[in-house]
């Protein structure tokens, strides 16, 4: 039993997904198969590699993790397979992968070119059924990434909106809204770590303040938490901050300490 | 292998079932993992309740049934385990449980404390994650809930609305509109099994006749059939009774048997 | 182990897929189950024996394939079960299967008469749940299709729209629209080979060339290309051909091969 995640920007509504886990499983029929999610914004790179970095190292070691969030598919960019000390992951080398390597061990990196391994003849236009899921197959089933292709040295790295931290205050931005309407920010929750109080400024104008969790604060009021992925996120009780709030993927908050007085 | 059922309101979109599926898999590999639906609306606790009454009797024996529609997250509220004749049961104690247990006999309700079975460091918002998946992996491979926590003796019961029955009226409610705009009511099939012909009327207007079947009335038009979930409801055949007949959850409704005249 | 695909407009809001699966998973502990689609529009035939064409091949030998967009379920129409040379199909007899049947070699069909592999007692308006899901779960558990019931000679076929081909020209018309508003046209690939280069009108209007992926024009403009599914769909590179050229199913449209001049 190998696990293969799956995270991609298909949907639901069409049968791409199914295609590729009768690929995969043709390929091993003993994968134990996960959806991620595929309700990604068609062509949505940084929310596909936001989701990844999200649940990547909640799967047991071992696990291959495929994401094909691919507006470039058929054209020049590359499509790599990268043994970290933990994981295997797949997908285009566009960047939607570099999240959640960041926090990785990189062992190896190869480009996907040896087509003994994808589903003959390739498409144009859907390499997450002809090259991605067989490939992933072939990896759970315990052929190594360096049979895949040329090594590669460098991976695409999507840009990382850096929060700018100073001792009572912390400047960040909305980088992910969920279902729920929170929204997720660039702002580890360890930067809250010496702030005991602290208040949240949108657009210059006092929205919240930082509490351990959503019922902290009466239903239909704004909170931030400290997020279940790690960051800060704003949230409305019983509520969707995005929706009150009117808040926005790219809108910009500053973190406050109160000081007593 | 054992059935781990999960019934939530974490929708698709973002990576949080996901999560949940790789840390019951670190568990227990062996886990047969079955979505019942994700898309229960935010924080609608009766929703969730309803649908694992729908679904929980028509999986095997043994089955974990995990149900986390569960607002308050990180409040007071309980975590709970419950053991019955046929299958445990895993959420929070806010009446997600209660409509599937009131079917069931009880024979072991614990709360969920014993921390040695939680993802450490547990999150204050993500209990689907930290408490329920792991605790529902280890249940499925053979822990028994009383190695949980305390035993509890009651749990939360979220109110039925009780239809009235007289011999030649039943009056009852709206509780579930399906995906179809199928208007599913809290009276059950059985209540009808005296009444060979009978009219529906919504808001004092007569809407329809009782029949077996959807097609049972010609395109377009208003039915009431015995639905699949045991319980009567309005349908129209190849539309929506939702959208026609601009039905609700809570409005009520009365039947009325036809009487020869 | 042997797979079963679910091809189904029963949707994810709902609990009708997951209690599928729990009858599926008692009758079979070992089946393998995969999602192909439940978001076919409700009723829509044509879209479900699209999605099932487009996708069965893909999935290993002795393949379990069952769609169920029934909305005559509990009237007069058949339930089949298909055995073709490499897999078994199930599903109302109403053209749902039709599309997929048409590339198999049929080997036997059978009426689902035999109600020792029921669901018993079946419900008039959830055959998914009675009768698709326990047969389809005892065909992978080795059940042959000659036990299910009466042989059947024909099945329904669902009308399927031939395009005109001619030497420089070929009219067809789209037959679905995929989630990123790609339109899938009935012209398969094939069709465009003695045409080096070729221009695409929709409603006599020159709409796009034919290219080989969706990057050969530039982010914003229409382009047709040899799709995954074996037809010519057209789209717009990072957008949607649906919304921009206002493309509906249904929608006739010419191929017309460029002659140098």
């Amino acid at each position: 039993m190998r696990v293969i995640t799956l995270t991609t920007d298909f949907g639901s509504q069409d049968w791409f997904v199914g295609t590729m886990k009768g690929v995969l499983l043709g390929v091993n029929p003993k994968a134990t198969l996960v959806d991620i999610t595929h309700e990604i914004p068609p062509g949505d790179i940084r929310a596909g590699a936001f989701a990844l970095m999200a649940s990547y190292m909640f799967f047991p070691k071992g696990t291959v993790h495929v994401a094909v969030v691919d507006p470039g598919v058929g054209s020049e960019r590359k499509a790599i397979a990268v043994q970290t000390a933990n994981y295997t992951f797949v997908g285009p080398d566009n960047g939607v992968l570099s999240f959640a390597l960041a926090n990785e061990k990189i062992t190896d990196v190869r480009q996907l070119e040896n087509n003994k391994y994808f589903l003959n003849p390739v498409s144009h236009t859907f390499h997450g059924r002809d090259i991605f899921a067989p490939i992933a197959a072939h990896l759970s089933g315990g052929v190594a990434v360096s049979n895949l292709g040329p090594k590669q040295k460098h991976i695409i790295q999507l840009p990382w909106p850096r929060p700018e931290i100073s001792r009572n205050r912390i400047s960040g931005e909305v980088i992910y809204v969920d279902r729920f309407g929170n929204a997720i920010t660039n702002i580890l929750n360890t930067c809250l770590a010496g702030m005991k109080e602290a208040e949240v400024f949108i657009a210059g104008k006092r929205a919240c303040r930082v509490k351990p969790f959503y019922q902290s604060v009466p239903a239909g009021k704004a909170v931030a938490v400290p997020g279940s992925s790690g960051f800060l996120e704003i949230a409305v009780n019983g509520g969707s901050a995005a929706q009150s709030l009117g808040i926005k993927i790219g809108n910009t908050l500053t973190i406050r300490k109160v000081v007593a007085g």
